[in-house]
């Protein structure tokens, strides 16, 4: 078999679509995967099983590759510069990914740059969070391990500081940020290759439900321009300032008051991009490889005036696969992905992309697409 | 690993692109490829090397699996129908896929079908040849072999009977054509389910070169209404009176005084219709996937009005992959499709898809981009 052209670490449904894309452009990936059977791993042929935290795993998914990218931000950034000390690429790189991998950072950084964010404080204890709590305005404040969480886990809201002793007692180091009044979720999206060229998806509206997303419309329904273009902004900027090379997502609040503050990044594709698979002239998935690989970067516009991505979690339904009959069956214009997941509660287990020209039936289309495949 | 939900049968092109449209849906295919390397087996990882001819490889391939489908259609129809005795489905099935493998039984079909199609007949020596062309306005004429061509082989045409002697000495059985008058090439493509249903894609102009296709415009522009509607009633009747189950192409002739005449038949995902991975809102590898799982098909509507599909030959340039900074760079909205084939003069080896709202451009970038591929 011919060498990789790169290496993806880790084997979730992220680095399984990257290989949807990279089958359409001849871009071969080799996969270090948990397991001999997780999503991505049941898709590329030229894989290792591993364990991303071991420096000789990595060694060895890397052999005779160039670049490396990832599935997730949890590989260890010591690991990441022996990767490129040895003369491989990670992208993006460890001093990049950083930003992603630890909130301290990321909130010390963006407020340098003199981006907008809630305001926050690395708490050592419950006195400390007492005290941020009244520098903000009272409880209840949101903690967050800084480093680890995802999908809701490590992140809590507190209506007093002794609802934090676990996180306390865990021993992780944990922030503190004041609770948003937000009117909404907003997520802006970019690529970025090493030579420079940046490309900005439109940015999109996202709803969480206890920290999992949920649904994404493409784009934000009435969102005024002018945030829009600051949203896309502060994307542009975070990409160029921390040097991040592929997909970057900015997730941020939309405030009651008309104002944009960052909440979280990804340097990675993102589940607020799923939608341009089927909604974009490219998807976020192509784009992350061509930005990894320096390949001139893809047109972002829509194809349709809305999509509307909807999470499938694991519900009820058990055998999505023989679900499929029923789904498109009801829903024929729903683009239903699956990602070869035994179904768990709640588990992220596919996604449903409706496009079309309008919204309300779009969006109940994507419903009930997703419906059907958690609950029958 | 899961068992899987198909088996294939051939590791070319098709198959990879089968292997796109399967991700997605989450379904597992198990490939029989010709090697471990070919161009499907890349992108399969659950792959046995083998041969189609030998019945041994197939019951390998079909173990636990009960549809088999295939990228080709060189598989002995005595295999086929004892995969059928031993419990398994393929599809198409081997009473269908027959009229796709033998032109002579293809053309008394049609002709007891009231199908039109060019005059031929069935030629077993040089003077058979020669009172066919006598009957049919004099030489020159198509002599094809009835079995096993494709893209150009087993087809000549001869200007006279002692032009044909390699083909007669070949001892293959002989069937010889009319030399149709054709304004241009067209191509009607459907779906066809077990339960039924039938769905049709727009009929595209088809240009080839040697017989090898170069060149596909949906729709095929300027057609007119009424043979539009009737090319795609063809491929529907034929759907349904030969039972076909996944893709049918049907290629056409337009003839010079407007008429349809059907040339040749394939019961698989076609080169005719590979844009519609990029320009259908249902590729035609998805709508094969879900023919031939009975699930329900996908709408075929163009999401463009026009879309432009140029292979990519083997010409100058040997890697394409390194090619594609090129290509993306001066033509950043085409749609490229490598297929990871080793370059051969003449090979198919990808295509480029553009598609727009002008005609005149859409074909020159998409055209540009191609040549960029093959020449630099």
């Amino acid at each position: 078999m011919d060498a990789p052209h790169l290496a993806v670490v880790g084997g979730g449904q992220l680095a399984r679509m990257m290989q949807q894309a990279a089958i359409g452009s001849g871009i071969r990936i080799r996969l270090l995967a948990e397991g001999p059977d997780v999503s991505a791993a049941q898709v590329v042929p030229d894989r290792l099983v591993g364990d991303h935290t071991v420096l000789a795993d990595l060694e060895r998914v890397c052999e005779g590759v160039a670049v490396v990218t990832f599935d997730h931000e949890h590989v260890p950034p010591e690991h990441l510069r022996a990767l490129a000390a040895a003369g491989h690429a990670p992208r993006p790189g460890p001093h990049a990914l950083l930003f992603a991998q630890d909130k301290a950072e990321m909130r010390a950084r963006l407020a340098e740059l003199g981006v907008p964010g809630p305001a926050h404080a690395v708490v050592a204890d419950p006195q400390d969070l007492t005290d941020f709590a009244g520098r903000v305005g009272g409880f209840p404040v949101i903690v967050k391990t800084t480093r680890g969480g995802y999908d809701g886990k490590g992140v809590w809201k507190v209506d007093a500081a002794d609802e934090a002793a676990e996180a306390f007692a865990s021993g992780r180091t944990l922030i503190a940020e004041e609770l948003v009044d937000f009117r909404r979720e907003l997520s802006a999206q970019v690529a970025r290759r090493p030579s420079g060229e940046v490309v900005a998806y439109p940015v999109v509206q996202s709803r969480q439900d206890d920290g999992i997303c949920r649904e994404v419309i493409a784009p934000a329904p009435d969102l005024d321009a002018g945030l829009a273009a600051q949203a896309e902004q502060i994307a542009r900027t975070l990409a160029v300032e921390l040097d991040v090379v592929g997909m970057l997502a900015v997730e941020l609040f939309e405030t009651s008051d008309g104002r944009v503050l960052v909440n979280e990044l990804a340097m990675r594709p993102h589940n607020t991009g799923h939608w341009s698979i089927d909604g974009s002239a490219t998807s976020q998935f192509e784009n992350h490889l061509r930005a990894v690989l320096d390949l001139p970067l893809g047109p972002t516009a829509a194809r349709a005036p809305w999509s509307v991505m909807v999470n499938v979690l694991g519900g009820s339904v058990t055998d999505l696969e023989a679900q499929l009959a029923e789904v498109l069956a009801q829903v024929p214009e729903a683009r239903v992905h699956l990602y070869g997941k035994a179904v768990r509660s709640g588990r992220k287990v596919g996604h449903v992309t409706v496009v079309g020209d309008d919204l309300d039936q779009v969006r109940s289309r994507a419903r009930l697409a997703a419906d059907l495949l958690e609950n029958g």
